[in-house]
């Protein structure tokens, strides 16, 4: 590892003692791990598919044979979902509890290990029987409360950047799940906010260079989600590829077998067919980085 | 083309009367032409190396002569340079005259065309007989006199967007030089500033986002720089592979026989040895997007 | 209530279905309450001050007697404090239920009301003994659990709005409160995340342009923190007298005996002396926009 | 002056080596001179007003009348004028050297001094017969060429920020223009482009901030411009009011007797009655800062 960061925000001396845990040891320094049998920060790239919501039992266990057929390693799909008002149509509904247990059918029915979004601690039990990764939302990013008590459980853990906080930011929330003696933590990139002036880009953009950027300074395997960053079908594709071209630890995608009539944003989710050609594009790429998928 | 962008930015109709010449006639409308005998547009991705500053004629003559061998197709090299502030160092220094007839040789000797950076109209006469291609600078991105003058002489232009301006504001300078009657415009990105708390991802953040959504509303050719952008020597290679990987159309690159002690930005360029690797990386991803280099 | 707003985030069909008990009724309806004798929304523009941390018991008495002889309106403190990374050096140290207990003591003694920070909905009853007001600070801002769970407390609650966030964000969290029948709710502006390169105007930027536009959009009171936007001292004074200026309906400060020694942030904390210079320069700033001190 | 800044993109050093004539000399250090008459960097406030774009040799006529009687100490209006793309609408329409010389008369006959933009060094020698201070647009702010010709005429410039610019890169175009011995340099802040999420609070943020900021570090004068800045009538009153608060050694504000069908950004301007009661109000708050208008 470079003595200098281009970016003052973390030196190296504020990244070993602020991030001990965080922080790689050598410069070579990765974390390898399983998590339900795939492995994470070794050659392989795992992809996460799956729709924004658990709609429906009928849907997630459509959307599980489906992406588990083209080659997925894990299912998606929140059950518990944050909206920026606290108006919910019929449309978008949280499906909670229930939303849960079908995600729990369509692991067992599907053999595909499953990863899902948790917002507060009560639940944690509940969801913990299910899923084999928690995630922690971008808007919970800095809830240490919640990541405290959801790395206490000792489950793999997915940390989603928050789309205003710094790689410092994130590391320290990373660090927070890390001292209570958790070692499976995964970190998302899901876009970034950007000035006025860039917005014609859509609402978020995605930061791949976060990923080099991340890498130089901690071990923790990261994850890239182009579908929420763009917020729109057609650049799903170019961003997985270029993901994996700069070097992602994994990719989540939203698919959904009617993309137009996804219950939540319904501008981002792409169908069966297009994540089979998409797939088979990243695994064509992997090689050329000297990865799998 | 669809008829929703997510942005808003720009809208289908401000598209067709603010910008009827940049923008894209249908979906699949992409300018396709030739500059020096490189095609911009189809299915080759050109590649433009060269140090940041035309240092001496011995440096200059070396490059043109080892990124020719490896496989470039054009070279760059700035001898007229803007600094933030007036004064220079005797290493930082501007040949100016020198080197653009430096330029000259050395395309000559290695038969190699030429990019090079034009910051006013009356350097255009003695720049416009050596430089295959005009760059206007990120800084000059709303000089809209300098663009003008620059679209009349019918050389081939490049126009870097400027670090706070939006897609708008970017198709708009190409509108400057498009109706100047000049067909053979390039857009290049170079990064974007991001708020504040990104910041430990670098002075500027990489947006390849704008690669899919430019290609969206302009048929022009869309270059990337990661070379300015990252302004980090390690994250070049992963970023000019994911810019390859989404879709750029050609992609500008700095190169210097010894990078730490190049005259200036020494954290950035590569060596002849990792551009050669880079290029056959490159060379692996291309066709995985149906592209050659 | 003009019917153009000039950002396009929120409509005003937007505002009336996403917003509805958050936005302004009619163009001149505001709030208007009490909140232990104090009117907000009215006339008056109420002072909150003290230290960033509850650090001592004789540091909050001591700031409690001078503030409240100065002329501050409410006692602010934490004794719960959410930091980046999960490690505490001994001087910052939260002093979490003793801290409360402490803010309790000041109250009784000096006779003025308390605002301090809530984290967790299990400290809820015991820090509800105690405050007058509670905080959910801006890495908080879209816990809508602990919004929730607050609000319901029916003690009057102050949103701190998150740098990274848009005035659609914070009202949306400002609904999820007033949904639950709580009516005194206050937003607090404390700096957004700026571009990379306006960086040298310090960590976050004052977004005095969001209380006209606030204003025109809620009725609500907009409380403006300009300590810990400008995270520097010499700014304070004139960040607080723009607040003022530009309609602020409270302001909020950190106030130390000896700022240079604060246990936290020592670089914006004032002292009493200009505490009591601030204070008359803001008592004679309010009549001039029709408010008072 | 304090030896550290809170933001890290100026040290102490840079200042003094990078920006040796834009920087402070000791902390009170303040420029003081006179354009025109009017005084700059003492007490005085002076107050720029008119209309965007000299639309009319009737309008510039009736504005200059009409502000000059209400106490603004110069006119401005644009006769050239910068667009995003090269299309102009009839009413939209440059009235170049025509406008100037509307100007020239305006000037005359009410007595009263003329600030406007300079686009091209060409124009310099007809624009400098009748203005008393060279307006650089922001677009134009890293256009050094422009800037160096128009400090070379020694009449007094205004030097806008480019709103993606930071306080280290507006010193940088300072310090081209002091350094052709040019003394009488004006800084002027219009707004900076914000994280896309902050948009609902307009296309530019007004950064108050940056005043004590740039003060700190330069003895030049800061004008603000709230109305670019706010694009919107409504909120030019209150960032006027905090513009005053904050420190501003100017105020310049778009003026026309019937703003909703100004020819350009008919949003922005305030009406010769609002315009007589701003001027009123800022009158009042300016002794409380020590100052007049």
């Amino acid at each position: 590892m470079d003595n200098k960061f281009p970016g003052k925000d973390i030196s190296l001396e504020d990244l070993k003692s602020k991030f001990p845990l965080a922080a790689k040891k050598t410069s070579n320094h990765k974390s390898k791990f399983k998590i339900s049998g795939v492995e994470f920060g070794g050659d392989l790239i795992p992809i996460f598919a799956g729709p924004n919501m658990v709609e429906s039992k009928d849907l997630i266990l459509d959307v599980a044979k489906n992406i588990k057929q083209i080659g997925a390693h894990f299912l998606r799909g929140g059950a518990f979902k944050p909206l920026t008002f606290p108006y919910r149509s019929t449309k978008y509904n949280e499906t909670r509890e229930e939303g849960i247990k079908w995600l729990g059918i369509a692991k067992e029915k599907y053999n595909i290990p499953v990863i899902t979004e948790v917002m507060e601690e009560k639940f944690l039990p509940m969801i913990c029987e299910i899923a084999d990764i928690l995630q922690i939302g971008s808007r919970n990013m800095q809830n240490y409360p919640l990541i405290t008590a959801a790395a206490k459980t000792q489950k793999p853990l997915m940390i989603k950047r928050h789309y205003g906080s710094s790689l410092r930011d994130w590391l320290g929330a990373a660090e927070y799940a890390l001292v209570e003696g958790n070692e499976k933590i995964l970190l998302c990139e899901r876009g970034v906010s950007v000035p006025h002036t860039h917005r014609s880009t859509s609402r978020f953009l995605l930061d791949l260079q976060v990923v080099p950027a991340a890498q130089e300074m901690t071990h923790l395997p990261i994850i890239v989600d182009p579908s929420h960053a763009t917020f729109w079908r057609p650049w799903v594709k170019p961003m997985s590829l270029a993901s994996v071209a700069c070097g992602a630890d994994g990719i989540m995608l939203e698919v959904h077998p009617d993309p137009e009539n996804s219950a939540v944003d319904p501008l981002q989710p792409i169908d069966y067919k297009s994540f089979k050609k998409l797939r088979d594009q990243l695994g064509s790429i992997a090689p050329i980085v000297h990865r799998t998928i």
